[in-house]
């Protein structure tokens, strides 16, 4: 175990010579100090390891659609669920107590989970994704724009922090392997041991296509030179270290994406309404507890400013003292009864200590903890304590800017909603502000000044303290990222970070020619209509036998006064419009009794229907309704039925097609235009009989930062 | 008119002081060299300016709902076209013929039409803007997440290229307007005064809310010193200019969003099919010329590779210069007969024939035009001829990497797909390539190999050689910006545009919590249902009186077998999971005969319904329709329907109201959700009455870049 922990590269594993174990740098487990590993990349090729994932990593990732990966990563999510033992029993190496390991563990595997899931049920089974709707740029229909979302044709970098070595390398890589982008994970060398478990078993487990991940363990001071367009970096860590990465030629000039993910100085406003003995206020003090000490404070998210009532400060401060003293106990996690672990490393806890005497010198006055060393611990460990500060004024720089990355908070006192919007925003930008209060209007002043200077809001009352998933934890379908000091980048937010690894690119052309680049049938294009072209029924076709542009050009029918009664009183909806001719007369878009728009869509599917039994199994629901033209009695309606986006399902034996619904009267007017969605068998005959949908979703797992 | 030209700060006009004068840089007409203006920001506070837009600006403007804005926005441009011949007169100094000034100046109109109409389209009458639908995080789901978008709460620097100073200008205020984000223009110094013409003419209108343009006409050396979080730069330039104002601290560290759209080598690919003798082959040669001679070639977006056939250069180049020597005339585009005007100043023409110097040098042979300056012109004019030089060598770096910003483009000849694709590419990311070819096959192969590197690719053939808007022409309907050497941003793009000047933040708590901080009903918030709280109807509620939250909760009706028959004959809709038990039973998603979706939906709409007139005028649409749990024979469906989005018309005298509909079944089991659409009267009684909606659209046009 304390050899030179391998890199994987370019699909094999890879250690320096022997002779680079002299000048490697050694790891040490957190609590006893213990070397667990030691970490050089001395005559690592960084350049073939990226050129590795644009050829290789590009092509196999390139044969496989979105539901394709999407399959895989619930694959992997399993394969690492299997032997999560193992990496629960390294990551306590690191200080993590079970709980810390859980989030980091459990926490990244359920970001695949949920990558899975969102994956297959939000992006088409293809390779390109259509943004936003059709723009009409011609009158006659004949130039149309679109936009398309296609994967950039280089590496994903991924450069993380050592606090959550699972989590931070897992929401990284699950969005860029669903977009098709090879991933170059990059831990931080404190804990890389823990992500060098993971990538074996996953290396193991054969589910990775070829160059699809690589792993570097230990530094990479090159790295940014053999950068270029097309390739994108993702940084989780300290602000100046991202500044210097940003500095790069790469990035400046050469084109190559970058985005940050640094500490910030995260706020948690207490409410004005949360007062003593209310539920919120309680609330507020078992977060705070809770984020001071899991992970031991070393989160991005961690709450850092407690903002709260000058009339509150000291209870407040009461209420956390208790909750301590009652909740936590500080020691190797491996022991009985331990709550909160060591920090990662002797340097870290060191930095922590020399930060916390920052804030000290700045006016912070410790109430809460000392700096020094716990009882009871190894002296070879890195412990501290939990430690609040409280700043009798509120606007000290130091309080705003200074982070000591450890179980360690400060308290400031507000009298005004307007001081608490300014005391969030001396931060320079936050991932996430926490805030507790049970009144709206409260809610609402702090959202409207705090919202564009966080990348997340938690609002925490007596209806969601239960279920909320917790300030410092961001979730894969909510972004995480913020702006200014929290780095001004964006990941996670569910598909959103499957774009970030793509281009979107606006697609002019004609309607066919559009066609031709989504996979997506627009309007204008050629159809074929089945009766003039003597083909079968579009509905008698499976998925292996159904094309886009397939078509049921239905004959008219007559829309009589008698129709538009037998229906009102059918359904019961004998609205004005349709029962009284003065009446609907009166309205300024009817010219007098009108057809019901639900009566024109039923008359529509009985007009495309096909009825007998087939490969077509179901209607499942119907989108982007637009009634256009009223439908008078002596009106005639038909309707064009046009196949426009097939899905099928990769886990199942139906798939999803998308129609296009066109309902137009005698005058070629429009009178309604939808989309049909229906759920189709891939084959014929008797196989489509499968189960109903097996769609995992690891729901809401807390998940850390 | 040779005075220092004003700028336009703190809501007033202003000048240097007359002292400033001798130091002024000098302005000259493009075609015949006298002096228009003086520029000089000599002893202007930039930082007041700034702190201007973000207090009284943001002030101004956060007081207007989006609607409010694109009210505004319509006016602006009705202003300005009512007095565009003025801009006209003023556009031909810069040297742009009637055509250039077209698209700089109705273009830049269109802009804001566009803009108008799609901010009351797509985004809601309000502040905020929910992005994506609701993330359920917890089981119960009394806490979930959604994203919303808020404005910067900063200023929008915005700074111009010199070729087109209406649309250039008028392209990035409009979004930020929109946004709620006051501006900053800080035009380019040669054409100046045709940007401070505009401004002119929207201050004398008295539609600009305080604060919320200001124009800087000269330099602003200590501009970026200035700025900080929240505030956003979006430049449109050289890239080496791009690459110094990016190097700020500001923007390093600072946390100020930077956005370029920069010059590129953007590229025009002849199909493979587009053989001589095909409309395609004619089309591209038609809008080679049109992008090499339109504003003289000094456009970000102009074609500067002809990627060919190596078969059909020489056709290719005889055509062009047949087409050249038939359609261009260059002179004063106050001249009668003259198509193509001057470049922008000496300066520019100088920096032209430097860099068609540099290509000759790297084996550019000058096939079409000369160096030479054009006879008959004025020789204190900024003339050059159109240029097309050829390259033996496709891969010689300078082809694709020095830019000619003049009417100046390069053949290079290909021959496989891949190499186009790679010609492509090497320019290191475009704003833009055209791709001429009728064949489905050629566009996908080469769309998929390029993409990534484009912000837009257009697609000419037959079907839209006469409607397409044109390669070098950006539309306000799809993002402008291209990866890479063109700046990595992106402008445009409809209300993406707004979008990047806005903060997007992820948001957690409670149903009734997000309902408060979004405006936006959610599913889980109280409702009151009329019945229960002695309340109206809804339906009897005007807009003044509809609250989010108002509900019908209907009785329940028993579903019959005779019902689904009936419904079956009366629409033909006999599908067999509707009229066949055995058939239905065996379908893997029905228990046996189940009621048609479009009956439950019709009930539905008879359930919540109230049938007199009232404020509610008629139902507009449907969206997001899931069918959930089948309906059988025996089953009972009711219907819970809420007010969930309310948005008022600023012009009409009603506005849409969006309510959430849920179907149950007996056993409380979801049966069908959806979101119903209606137009709903401001006000009770006759007042509705109104005329149909005044929507304004430019529809697509042409736009410069």
């Amino acid at each position: 175990m304390t050899g030179i922990l391998p890199s994987y590269v370019r699909d094999a594993w890879w250690t320096p010579d022997a002779s680079a174990k002299a000048s490697a740098t050694e790891v040490r487990d957190a609590s006893t100090g213990e070397v667990v590993a030691r970490v050089s990349t001395e005559g690592l090729d960084l350049g073939a390891v990226l050129e590795h994932a644009r050829t290789v990593g590009q092509r196999s990732l390139g044969e496989l659609t979105f539901h394709q990966r999407a399959v895989l990563l619930k694959q992997m999510a399993l394969a690492l669920t299997e032997r999560k033992a193992e990496l629960y029993e390294v990551s306590a190496r690191t200080g993590a107590t079970k709980r810390d390991s859980w989030v980091d563990i459990d926490g990244g595997i359920g970001v695949l989970f949920t990558y899975s899931s969102k994956g297959r049920r939000e992006l088409p089974n293809a390779k390109v994704v259509v943004d936003g709707p059709v723009e009409p740029l011609s009158k006659d229909g004949s130039f149309i724009g679109r936009h398309v979302y296609t994967r950039l044709p280089g590496v994903a970098v991924q450069i993380n922090a050592f606090n959550f070595p699972v989590w931070g390398s897992l929401e990284k890589f699950a969005p860029a392997f669903l977009a098709g982008v090879p991933t170059v994970v990059k831990p931080a060398t404190p804990t890389g041991y823990l992500a060098e478990a993971f990538v074996r078993i996953l290396v193991e487990s054969g589910l990775l296509p070829a160059g699809s991940l690589q792993l570097v363990s230990g530094s990479v001071p090159d790295l940014f030179d053999h950068l270029r367009v097309g390739d994108l970096v993702a940084f989780t860590g300290s602000a100046s270290t991202a500044e210097r990465l940003r500095a790069h030629d790469s990035v400046q000039t050469g084109g190559v994406r970058f985005t940050s993910e640094t500490d910030s100085i995260n706020a948690s406003v207490l409410g004005t309404d949360a007062v003593p003995g209310t539920p919120e206020f309680d609330a507020y003090v078992a977060q705070l507890v809770v984020e001071m000490t899991s992970k031991a404070g070393q989160k991005c998210t961690a709450i850092r400013r407690a903002i709260v009532p000058a009339a509150s400060v000291d209870a407040l401060v009461d209420a956390v003292r208790a909750r301590l003293a009652a909740k936590v106990v500080v020691g190797d996690p491996r022991s009985e009864g331990v709550t909160m672990g060591p920090l990662a490393s002797i340097a870290q806890r060191d930095e922590v200590l020399r930060q916390v005497r920052r804030l000290q010198e700045a006016g912070g006055e410790l109430v809460i903890g000392s700096t020094d060393a716990p009882e009871g611990v190894d002296a070879d460990g890195a412990f501290v304590a939990p430690m609040l500060l409280s700043f009798t004024d509120a606007t000290a720089d130091a309080v705003h800017e200074v982070e000591a990355f450890g179980p360690v908070a400060s308290v400031i006192a507000y009298d005004t909603i307007d001081q608490a919007v300014d005391l969030v925003a001396r931060g320079g930008g936050s991932l996430v502000t926490s805030v507790a209060t049970h009144d709206p209007d409260v809610a609402v002043a702090l959202a409207s000044g705090i919202a564009a200077m966080n990348g997340r809001l938690l609002f925490l009352d007596r209806d969601d303290a239960r279920t909320s998933t917790g300030h410092g934890s961001p979730v894969p379908h909510l972004v995480h990222g913020g702006p200014g000091r929290a780095g001004g980048g964006e990941e996670l937010g569910g598909i959103r970070a499957v774009f970030h690894h793509m281009q979107r690119t606006a697609v002019q052309g004609s309607p066919a020619m559009l066609t031709a680049l989504t996979g997506v049938w627009h309007s204008g294009a050629a159809a074929r209509p089945y009766a003039e072209s003597g083909d079968v029924h579009p509905f008698r076709k499976s998925l292996a036998e159904l094309r886009i542009g397939d078509q049921v050009a239905s004959p008219s029918r007559t829309v009589t006064l008698e129709d538009i009664e037998t229906f009102a009183n059918f359904t019961g909806d004998t609205f004005y419009a349709h029962m009284d001719e003065a009446a609907a007369a009166a309205n300024p878009f009817f010219p007098g009794r009108v057809a019901h728009g639900y009566l024109l869509v039923s008359w529509a599917a009985g007009l495309f229907v096909d009825a007998a039994p087939g490969p077509v199994l179901a209607n499942s629901g119907l989108e982007n309704l637009r009634f256009i033209t009223p439908v008078s009695p002596g009106d005639e309606i038909r309707v064009e039925l046009t196949a426009k986006q097939i899905t099928p399902r990769e886990t199942d034996e139906y798939g999803e097609v998308r129609w296009d619904a066109v309902l137009k009267n005698q005058r070629d007017e429009l009178v309604a235009t939808y989309d049909v969605l229906t759920l189709v068998a891939k084959e014929q005959a008797g196989d489509a009989a499968g189960g109903a949908p097996a769609v995992v979703d690891a729901g809401a797992q807390p998940q850390p930062a």
